[in-house]
């Protein structure tokens, strides 16, 4: 590329299927990326942007003329339009709603009208809705008279005069039953519809539980405002599994892999604040035991060892638990259960891991009051680490705060300060 | 429940879906669980095993008659069949596979032919072919009279006399076209069959990027064997967007949130002996500064901050490139600018946590040298972190393992004995 070999490469990504390009794109550092971009003829750009993850996305749209925008969006489905919308600047936003065609304004407008992350925000109003007091021959021949259906319809949606949803037809009961039969008697009227101000993630693991490709989405009076189809929820359900990992590191879900330097430092610097905070924190515990840290180097040697196993210990239980509450496994009827379960596991892992290091400390430094001590420390911070595995993410959820975000800094927190103070405060009364 | 009210339980639990039923049963305790399952008709079983993850599929089974297993895997998915089948110990294994009627049997052995986790395995055999050079009439015809297709067919495959796949057609297209329209006139040619030797994991990537609902599995020859549907790549897609979380810290990816105390502590042991050894790695660093530790016992008061501070900032880059990497997004063409990014984030951490660290310790302990010995060892580790958060799990891929699973345990070990060499190395030639 650096040697000039424009026009080959243009011609490659425009062979390429705009998947494929907007994975380049991601895999692309930030010249580069920009460089591609300004290479593809601008009448691909609309299909490339929703290909997307927001954040190179947004990286992309920052740099691209507020005409130029509006034009890309031309096209796209409604819900990749109110998403590339709602994150635009302010000022940009009003310059590319205004160069949209009074169409697309209007679609924008009634997708923005629900809220980020409702299923509203994530349905396209392409349904297919039919009556119920037709045959299936009729059906067919409306279907060919329109000649194109969206490409992701598997199923029909059966409304009454006000719109109002009463059934749905799958497009291969429809081909398998003979034409003078009537839609009322094929449809399937024990359907699930979801309600558009249903949270998406919500919505998502219904799809993965019911193994639906798409499904209806209704206001409060029942009335079909359009379809939810699985591949923008295999995005969601990605996104949400990977949203407890990227959380508990502090990142953000969709960082972009190559970000400029300075918002990246800027991103991840809030966590390394609060890990600064806790870290004081604990050598301020530690501070408390100047004195026989100062008379017993060996103690300071030792220091790290309890804390980082309660660490350890600790966010493996909080791992789980989140995992467990993203899926929706916890529930009031079994917290007990799962209390008392880690707790023995604590307890257990706790016997196991101070008679090893009893054993291994006894061996090295020869001294059996440092193994007793040390022993001590263990197992109450593998008790510590079991209790709070299961209670600070079921106390964080009950003040409404992330678990996956804050649970992981409160954990190390409670495991660093009970294994510092088990570990020097049983020395300095068994030692000194 | 614990009153006797078997009968309403057992009401309730027939008139629920499968996957509900499934879902419940993943949020029980174990007692609580064979409960359930007892309480629920044999014949429900089949469906419901189907909807459960693995590790609480097997924990059921594993508490079955062989007759009992046989009897509900009766009209299982192949592909589900097969994964029960592939998790039984191996004396069940043959007792159940003896039990199976000859049809089952037969279907379960050639899925088993494929190896786990590939495309193959989780392929089901139920596709709808047809030929090119019918009219869509006939084959309208063709489908009412099998009068039953599979619920997620969305896709007809076009295979010529040798069963070799030619083409496609969707049933919209089929639905929306004049009756006398010739088949290949209307079928797409320009389709990518999934190899039934590919990683399930590279399908599902496929699947999500693609947006698929369904793909043909193919042989080497281009023979259709099977389709893979949306609804068990959406499983594998969780799964692998989980595997680095659960990975991270130390467990398996499906682990069974109930599973018996004995279990769990096993599985997690690993993981903590790991951690065991680096923990005593860093000691005996430390152990190389006990004249200095002995002297200045603010020294190993202030000895946990910036191993800490390393093994937070490390981590972030550790799981910004593992996810990079699980997405395709790591490349040999751009592992340098990935590297030159980190280490300037590095630099750029290094700077300002340092300037911070220093001013607390500054006016904590009243000591400007003590102040620039931290200052320099944040600095010195911040710039490790950033390298090795990149360096680790490139390497680790290099050698075949898995960075999820051990790149965070390596990391932390270098940011340790890099932490804890330059603060004590630096403060026994700085302030002795």
């Amino acid at each position: 590329l650096s040697r000039g070999m424009f026009v080959q490469v243009r011609n490659v990504l425009h062979n390429m299927p705009a998947c494929d390009v907007a994975h380049l794109l991601e895999s692309s550092p930030g010249k580069t990326r920009i460089l591609f971009w300004d290479l593809i003829d601008t009448e691909f750009h609309g299909e490339i942007l929703e290909e997307l993850s927001d954040d190179v996305r947004n990286s992309i749209i920052h740099q691209m003329m507020p005409e130029a925008v509006a034009e890309a969006t031309e096209g796209m489905d409604t819900d990749d339009l109110a998403d590339v919308l709602r994150n635009l600047p302010d000022q940009l936003y009003q310059e590319v709603l205004q160069a949209l065609d009074s169409q697309d304004r209007h679609r924008a407008e009634a997708a923005l009208a629900y809220e980020e992350y409702s299923a509203g925000s994530v349905m396209n109003t392409d349904t297919v809705t039919i009556r119920p007091n037709v045959s299936v021959e009729v059906v067919l021949r409306y279907l060919r008279m329109r000649s194109e259906i969206p490409k992701t319809t598997d199923t029909l949606y059966i409304v009454d005069e006000q719109d109002v949803l009463i059934g749905e037809v799958s497009l291969t009961a429809l081909v398998t039953s003979q034409p003078e039969v009537i839609i009322s008697e094929l449809m399937n009227t024990d359907i699930v519809p979801i309600p558009a101000t249903m949270p998406e993630s919500e919505a998502a693991i219904l799809f993965e539980r019911h193994n639906w490709i798409s499904a209806p989405v209704v206001n409060e009076e029942n009335h079909l405002l359009g379809r939810i189809t699985i591949d923008d929820m295999v995005d969601i359900i990605r996104e949400d599994a990977e949203h407890s990992m990227m959380s508990m590191a502090g990142l953000d879900d969709e960082e972009d892999t190559f970000a400029p330097v300075v918002k990246s430092t800027q991103k991840r610097s809030i966590w390394l604040g609060v890990n600064l905070l806790t870290a004081l924190l604990a050598a301020m515990v530690s501070n408390l035991f100047e004195d026989v840290l100062g008379q017993l180097a060996v103690l300071a040697i030792l220091n790290t060892i309890v804390p980082s196993m309660g660490g350890v210990a600790g966010n493996q239980t909080l791992t789980l638990v989140i995992r467990a509450m993203a899926l929706g496994h916890v529930s009031p009827s079994n917290t007990r259960s799962l209390m008392i379960k880690e707790l023995t596991v604590g307890i257990l892992n706790g016997i196991i891991w101070s008679v090893l290091i009893a054993s291994v400390v006894g061996l090295w430094k020869q001294d059996l009051y440092l193994a007793i001590v040390i022993a001590f420390a263990m197992l109450m911070n593998m008790i510590a680490a079991g209790i709070s595995g299961v209670a600070v993410p079921l106390i964080l959820k009950k003040f409404k705060i992330d678990p996956a975000l804050a649970g992981s800094v409160i954990l190390t927190t409670v495991t660093d300060i009970v294994g510092i103070f088990a570990f020097l405060g049983t020395a300095s009364w068994l030692l000194m």
